[in-house]
């Protein structure tokens, strides 16, 4: 595998947030095969950890699924934007609120078998609500912010009730951290 | 956004794992955006945990992130294949060991931003190798197995070592049953 070689490689569509490439690849000589990579340009999560151990959720409609799904506040990076300055931007767009401390929990692949999307979840602490309110991008006008304390957002995980990946992971590791540091 | 309706459906790309679809929806009246869409037929992820302890995991090059990443074991759907049975599949498939017992830890949404990808996610136990032993699929040729105590991948999460969404998932969520069942 060390000698896999991309023979071709195919842009066929160019989106607004992803890119559908289909490579061939020889992963052994003579054994070409098709691969479907859909490129994205990675992202930033945040897990917002209000001083009363409540965390700042959003709701939104997710298109894919046609339903609304309940998740840490997220989005894409800009062009050449800083993982960690996409974390800042998105917590005030979609919450309102600024934070003053960022600890990174992990880097993320959220689908690595057919997307290079990578994901930067950042912890977030001292919050404050900013004068400045939510900023929402054009379509995420149905996102609305709901406030949960920690314990029960790990008890929905743990019960099956919270299904989106960056939550779940972003909320467990919030939860190892704190019994981590509070030992 | 309960009046959220979808005016055109178009299905740019239909490959061999995902087809990529655009569709103009209509978020409130007279507002019409582009949806970008990866259409994916779902999966399995099993946490394949042996009698002492250990993980099984499995460490393969992917090629959207030209890198080799090591992630519990899984595979997408077959057409009409019951997630359960996907996962015992897969399992075979990647390790060569069946399991006694499944147990669902979570359903997941991998990416819902783009993707309506569903990821099913089992805790197997009481594991014994195959005689059939292993049985890679085409393409998966530089799979490795990796045997690790689940304490060892558990730290390498909390480290940022293990960057797979399924695998973060899953196997914290195996740490908290354990837990859970020990008290």
């Amino acid at each position: 595998m060390a000698h896999s070689k991309t023979i071709k490689s195919e842009r066929l569509f160019h989106g607004r947030i992803i890119d559908l490439i289909v490579e061939d690849v020889e992963d052994s000589p003579g054994n070409i095969r098709k691969r479907e990579i859909v490129s994205h340009p990675g992202g930033s999560a945040i897990v917002p950890l209000l001083d009363n151990g409540d965390v700042i959720l959003v709701r939104q409609y997710r298109y894919p699924h046609k339903i609304f799904i309940l998740e840490v506040p997220a989005g894409k990076l800009e062009p050449n934007e800083d993982p960690l300055a996409a974390a800042q931007r998105e917590l005030q767009e979609e919450t309102g609120y600024t934070a003053g401390q960022y600890e990174k929990l992990t880097t993320m692949y959220t689908t690595p078998g057919f997307c290079n999307e990578v994901l930067h979840i950042y912890l977030a602490t001292g919050l404050k609500k900013s004068e400045h309110g939510q900023n929402l991008d054009e379509g995420e006008q149905s996102l609305t912010v709901e406030v949960l304390p920690l314990s029960t957002v790990v008890e929905m995980i743990d019960r099956g009730e919270l299904s989106d990946s960056k939550t779940i992971a972003g909320i467990l590791l919030t939860e190892r951290k704190l019994k981590a540091t509070s030992h």
